[in-house]
């Protein structure tokens, strides 16, 4: 149980004059309980004062039995022949769970539109007009508090359980890291690539330090050719055979039992040429002086600029069009820290966010670096190192 | 373009007398558009008069530019240091694309809470309270009518482009039948067949037929024991390995460029029980008369039972607690048709449905059968017919 998650959260529910939390985006559910539910259907009633309950389909049962820290666990039937009307029993729970409670103010969700998928990726569950409808005959509409700033707020600084939990999720990323690094060659296609990369992730995380739900989710772009942009945020992975000399840039996500990482590598086939070295070497120097230039206390802008500088005196700067870094941990991307030019935001022990500089042409493709990083008093934690070598 | 699509649609919205429809699920999007969207982000303003309004992060121009049939495509800046407020951007392009209208009822997504995710499946963009803002603000609050029933009746009816699509995913699912089939063997695990079904999709997918982004979602469960249920919506696929005799029981998921297919195979490790045996002739024989029995016309009541009844027979009607089968298409699941006990819907042309009995001991493990049928006026075509064998 992460004690100190519970006792910050009821700190800050105090603060902000609320009586409950309800969640249901398993981002938040897993956050608050410790469960990360598969299909996204389950409710998380947290209360300021007493015990939470965690309303889980009857299929999800045992996952929640087993990682829930302390909520009491009340499950619906769902997916069989005699199951009712979910909203029905969900909403019978809820009421059960809060009865004799005079709540005036329940934090909600109200604000999150990019969110971490449940387990089930193929076909997330989402709140929306069905389930307000729900929660407002349990705890009757105008009650509501949006809680997302707040939720971002907690969710900005991971306790040690939370850290040692992305410290895992990017250990398992490294197995990826090495399948793609080794197979980058002439001949080889992106998709191949993909496929080699969440295969070792899947075979060989499943199971390393306890995780049991592993899933990576990768893009390699072997090619600027393949869009007119020099850089975009997604990539499409193509069946394109790479060519000797051809940049392969893997960017990669990791869940392991809801906690993400993001990671980014870049290879070439056969030998780098000398300007593919050269930016390689700027941008790794970029990425190794915003790591350096992390610490408690440290503005996001200063780490920022330590890395956009080194790309800037390298005559890059107009190449380098994204931001250093951003939160993440219970999500792929997390809004707080910001590593972005001019953020006056003190970074935090326990912050944990990106490093990644990046440097795009049209006409030669991305080179990017990316590593997740711990804040901590005297410096950065890089979780799950591995090497950045442009070529063997 | 899908001619038939866009007109069914503009006779519904007749009907139903609304001036425009606004769409931000990616499976609704892609629906009206063409488009598959990338992150989740864009907006379709589908009027009932005059030509759609795509609006698109920048970085997804060139795949929107591609593949929208005739919907004005306008950008905003996205994930770029240079990048503004993108709801504002989003509400100024969606402005200009209403100007002089004198709209009063506008369809909107209300009611979907199990969605397709976009092409980025690692993290998901959804409609919230700050989409709602914005539509509020661009088309005035009190103007929007639940369009979620009217979507799901015209998704219920695939056009013959739509059915073609569904065809290719299904004929792309195959080569992950085929991986599973060939790799079911005493010592292997079920990640292991999974990275391997996944990979085999993704590599010999890509490219097939057109197809520019394809991924696959499979779970294998290997054992019965692994949970107290019998049966179970979600399986965690784990890194035992098999045993001779074990069931392993693979539930795949397949989107190509936005259209899902939904199959499962069963194999044993080494040579089946009888029981295992019997089970799955059973198994199979009520697949096949439940896809015999689905012509334009037949209820899906009488679909159910023609499966249910040879379960029956086979004393195994307890163990056979799901619906027979269910809508798909554009999504994973869809609503219609649900292939249950009882249901007097009348199946239509151009309906597609999975067929999908199975039975389930906690002692033995799940066997079941999964293919994906268009009902036909004469009967049901198999979409990527693939053979059902236990054992080699």
């Amino acid at each position: 149980m992460d004690n100190e998650r519970i006792l910050r959260t009821k700190t800050a529910m105090a603060r902000e004059d609320l009586d409950a939390l309800v969640c249901r985006l398993p981002e938040n559910v897993l956050l608050l309980s410790g469960y990360w539910p598969m299909s996204g259907c389950s409710f998380l009633l947290f209360p300021r004062d007493g015990k939470p309950t965690c309303v889980v389909p009857h299929c999800e049962a045992d996952e929640a039995a087993e990682e829930l820290w302390d909520a009491a666990c009340v499950s619906f039937l769902f997916g069989v022949l005699a199951a009712g009307n979910p909203y029905a029993d969900i909403g019978k729970a809820l009421k059960s769970a809060c009865a004799g409670k005079r709540w005036s103010r329940i934090g909600f969700e109200g604000g999150f539109e990019s969110v971490a998928p449940p387990w089930n990726t193929a076909e997330p569950a989402i709140p929306a007009a069905p389930t307000q409808a729900v929660l407002d005959d349990v705890f009757g509409a105008g009650r509501f508090v949006d809680a997302t700033e707040l939720l971002n707020e907690l969710r900005a600084i991971k306790t040690p359980m939370e850290q040692d939990r992305l410290r895992c999720a990017n250990e398992i990323a490294c197995r990826g890291l090495r399948a793609f690094q080794e197979g980058v060659d002439v001949g080889v296609t992106g998709v191949e690539l993909v496929g080699e990369v969440e295969r070792a992730i899947l075979v060989e995380g499943t199971g390393y330090r306890g995780a049991r739900r592993v899933r990576a989710f990768a893009q390699v772009s072997t090619c600027a050719a393949e869009t007119a942009m020099g850089y975009r945020a997604m990539e499409i992975t193509t069946a394109r055979k790479l060519a000797s000399g051809d940049l392969a840039l893997l960017e990669l996500a990791v869940v392991a039992d809801g906690f993400w990482c993001d990671r980014t590598r870049v290879r070439v086939a056969g030998s780098p040429t000398e300007t593919q070295a050269m930016v390689h070497k700027t941008v790794v120097a970029a990425q190794e002086a915003a790591i350096a230039a992390v610490h408690a206390g440290a503005t996001a802008g200063d780490v920022d600029e330590a890395a956009r500088a080194i790309i800037r005196e390298a005559g890059h700067e107009k190449e380098f069009l994204h931001v250093t870094g951003h939160g993440l941990g219970l999500r792929y991307h997390e809004p707080v820290p910001l590593i972005c030019p001019g953020s006056e935001l003190r970074l935090e022990s326990g912050m944990t966010h990106t490093v990644e500089p990046g440097v795009y042409f049209p006409s030669m493709g991305g080179i990017r670096v990316e590593d997740n990083v711990l804040v901590t008093a005297t410096g950065a934690e890089v979780f799950g190192p591995f090497e950045k070598g442009l070529a063997a």
